[in-house]
């Protein structure tokens, strides 16, 4: 492996590799707000992406966007019984609406007479919001369904943070479904799992697993809560998404009835469904490396960077004209290129930065190159060099080896969850298992009980990650309390 | 013109006939949040595509997104002197953490315990935060120009709200931008200026004009704020956008300086810029009419409907399916269509819909129209119907009237401007106009004090909205106070 960039090595310590990555790829900083970060221009052009990707497949699947208030009246968290649990808890509570001078003349300080009469709430989540707004919404069946989708901020006041994975503030979209029949919503609530799969497989190459949570680990309000769950490289589960089958909690604790076909007044049934910038960490700790960032080509804002090597004006205008042509021709062909022609920095600077920030393929052009009508090509995933003709092939060379990068990165993670998932059956292997350096996805039979799980969880950290959709059934005993199991599920360690 | 579909007319109430049709054209509603609005799927269409455009002109013009916090401490919002006069006021202002169940069993309550040491502000602009950012951001002048901007939802604790013009939350863009010199930070201000000028006349169709802010009018900790004005139908203004050149104001708050060429330390120039939902408002108040909304086919997100007419089941075939090749044809060209084959409303129930909700062409087809090879078409800016031949042009006829419509919406409210737009020498001529129907633009002179313009503002509620970018030098007196002036300045009502 390359030069460290003054990187934390992963074997060293993961997690601060990890928050070294954020900071040093220009993912995202600290803010001077506890909690909160700052996603600057590079992280957020990778976000970016991922939303306008989410946002077509979210529009082809039939939603619109629209927008709900940032606030909610704290008496609409306390209306769903288990929602006030999960959520009533650690919230951002605006209590006053005006500062004033201060009286000492230095600052501003809060204006006691601007006190709010009932508080209000920064979103944690819109249910409670949105179900009152959909009250009005709904009369009759020809109402049905809703489906909408929103783009916000939402705000969870967590006492251990960390970039991108559990921030104050993070970014996130939220569809929040009505429709007249359970067997519709639970509908929904599946086909927005299979466009997160699609999404995280396919745009993030990063291999999921679909799942159901058990009751612990059900979003408070849900009767059922899906997810895709993937493995990082320390051997920690992320879970990187998640749908729900509301039934009629939120119908419920809102009063949103409809009058069906037959004119019967029905309470509707609800789905929502999320997935947010933790995405950005799962990205980062599934594919990049001691070297820096690596990113899926689909999602690189950068695809490829091309770097002219000169020692003097006249070889400079010679390789910089060189790479601007072949630029063109690849940006052409919808390639996402940049020339680095800044006079300041050397080569090898150049190299270190673009290999930090995880552009897939570097091009390099000398004078020696262009007289013998090739280039050469670093790919970022597997650090390795080529030289390849210049000539008329070029373009569509490129698109291929974009293709194969992520179809590689892909594989490799695929690889890396399946060597280290593993079949455990006695409690004595699954403590030693979860114990080790990569403790990966346990599969192991359970009894079925919160208790178990609670037990299990108090001893060794790990929770169940899910029950896999495509789940075999499969008599067996728990492996914790010996008790008979029908099925198999995925315990791990989780961020 | 049409029936008004239970919106009040525009002559009997105008500000009423903009809440009505806010409602009824599905743009937007009152939330349970004072001052929040909820904007609706179809208002939201509206505001993405204005997103869109307004983004890829962003970074046409090279700039980036990036997200700053959602909240601002406290003692940040007063270290810059005049910006907390102007923001450190009517702000939402978070207090406390944490909520814990009420002791009587029912609902939620503050917890006590969990106040925080600083006060948090949700953010009412983000200046503060992101100078405080661009500190450790800075060093050289080779980390200049800094040219972010951010998509975002900013609060302002308003006492008396309108759907999209003034709303306690509401949705915008917020450039940022950091420079080595004054005339950098100057040109860019200029630069964006240009840009809004431009979306706001070719997106929006709507005219307006280009200024310079006085110094009452000024945002808080700028030097010169730079806008675009708008009339809206009732004879009153409306500020569309604004660019500020805010100086080393910021850079001084916050302690952001460089190393220039020289090695010698400056403080950073800087500038920002915004607009937000509150052009919904503009758009809204500039074209449309007593029969609803009136939509610029550039912005539109349905700019043709087709509606088929048919008696009976084979009719039905036969004319949906016209509609739906027509339909097709036009898709293929990149038109935004839609067929409306909703078989349980009549086709008089359509036609008043998609009048109300403003798309710019309407096609009706029925088993006679197909018989003649032809289709009626209806156009919402002029409420005008014609018939016109299904034949071989039909998608270039459809473009082409497209822009007609959209140059048609600019120039009747060019027009429109242009004739309550008055030259005004006498503080007698001053008072008639202001006070009349529709007051319009006042141009007069003015003798550069901001006491004349308070005592104006008091007696009379007009602003000066903005002095011209390319007014000519005019020797006068002031309308007011007869003291010399050099130029007219604009005066009017304002939103």
């Amino acid at each position: 492996m390359a030069k460290t960039q003054g990187l934390t090595r992963r074997e060293d310590n993961f997690s601060e590799w990890y928050n070294d990555l954020a900071r040093k790829a220009d993912l995202a900083e600290d803010s001077a707000v506890r909690g909160c970060m700052v996603i600057k221009p590079y992280g957020y052009g990778i976000w970016e992406r991922m939303q306008r990707t989410l946002d077509d497949m979210f529009k082809e699947t039939g939603h619109v966007n629209a927008y709900f208030p940032l606030f909610i009246p704290k008496s609409f968290l306390s209306r769903e019984a288990d929602h006030v649990e999960g959520f009533a808890k650690e919230c951002a509570v605006v209590t006053h609406y005006r500062l004033k001078a201060s009286p000492d003349g230095k600052g501003v300080v809060v204006d006691p007479d601007a006190k709010l009469e009932e508080e209000l709430i920064v979103r944690p989540t819109s249910e409670t919001i949105i179900w009152s707004t959909y009250k009005n919404w709904i009369q009759s069946y020809r109402d049905l369904p809703i489906l909408i989708n929103q783009w916000a901020n939402v705000v969870r006041w967590e006492m251990r943070t960390r970039m991108f994975l559990r921030t104050t503030e993070f970014l996130w979209q939220e569809g929040h479904t009505a429709h007249a029949t359970a067997e519709e919503a639970m509908e929904e609530a599946r086909r927005m799992l299979e466009v997160y799969f699609e999404f995280a497989e396919k745009t993030l190459a990063i291999p999921v697993i679909k799942g159901v949570k058990t009751a612990n680990e059900r979003f408070a309000g849900a009767l059922d809560t899906f997810c895709i769950e993937a493995l990082m490289q320390d051997g920690k589960a992320l879970q990187c998404g998640t749908s729900h089958f509301l039934g009629q909690n939120f119908a419920k604790a809102f009063d949103v009835k409809f009058a069906n076909k037959s004119n019967v007044e029905e309470y509707v049934w609800a789905s929502s469904w999320g997935v947010s910038t933790r995405l950005m960490g799962a990205l980062i700790m599934t594919h990049s490396d001691d070297a820096g960032l690596v990113l899926p080509p689909v999602l690189a804002p950068i695809q490829a960077v091309f770097v002219p090597i000169y020692r003097n004006e006249e070889e400079q205008a010679q390789t910089v004209g060189a790479c601007n042509e072949l630029a063109a021709q690849l940006r052409k062909a919808g390639i996402r290129v940049k020339v680095d022609d800044d006079d300041t920095k050397k080569p090898g600077w150049k190299f270190n930065e673009w290999e930090l920030k995880g552009v897939p393929v570097r091009f390099s052009v000398g004078p020696r190159d262009l007289a013998a009508g090739q280039i050469e090509v670093a790919r970022r995933d597997t650090q390795t060099k080529e030289t390849m003709p210049m000539g008329d092939h070029f373009t569509e060379t490129i698109r291929n080896l974009l293709d194969e990068i992520q179809a590689n990165l892909y594989q490799k993670a695929l690889s890396f969850r399946e060597a280290n998932t593993r079949r455990v059956d006695t409690w004595e292997e699954f403590k030693q298992v979860i114990e080790s350096e990569t403790p990966g996805f346990i599969s192991a039979h359970w009894d079925g009980t919160s208790e178990t799980e609670d037990r299990i969880k108090a001893e060794t950290k790990a929770t169940i990650r899910c029950i896999p959709l495509d789940n075999p059934m499969e008599e067996g005993v728990c492996v914790f309390s010996g008790k008979p199991s029908v099925q198999r599920v995925l315990f791990a360690k989780a961020y």
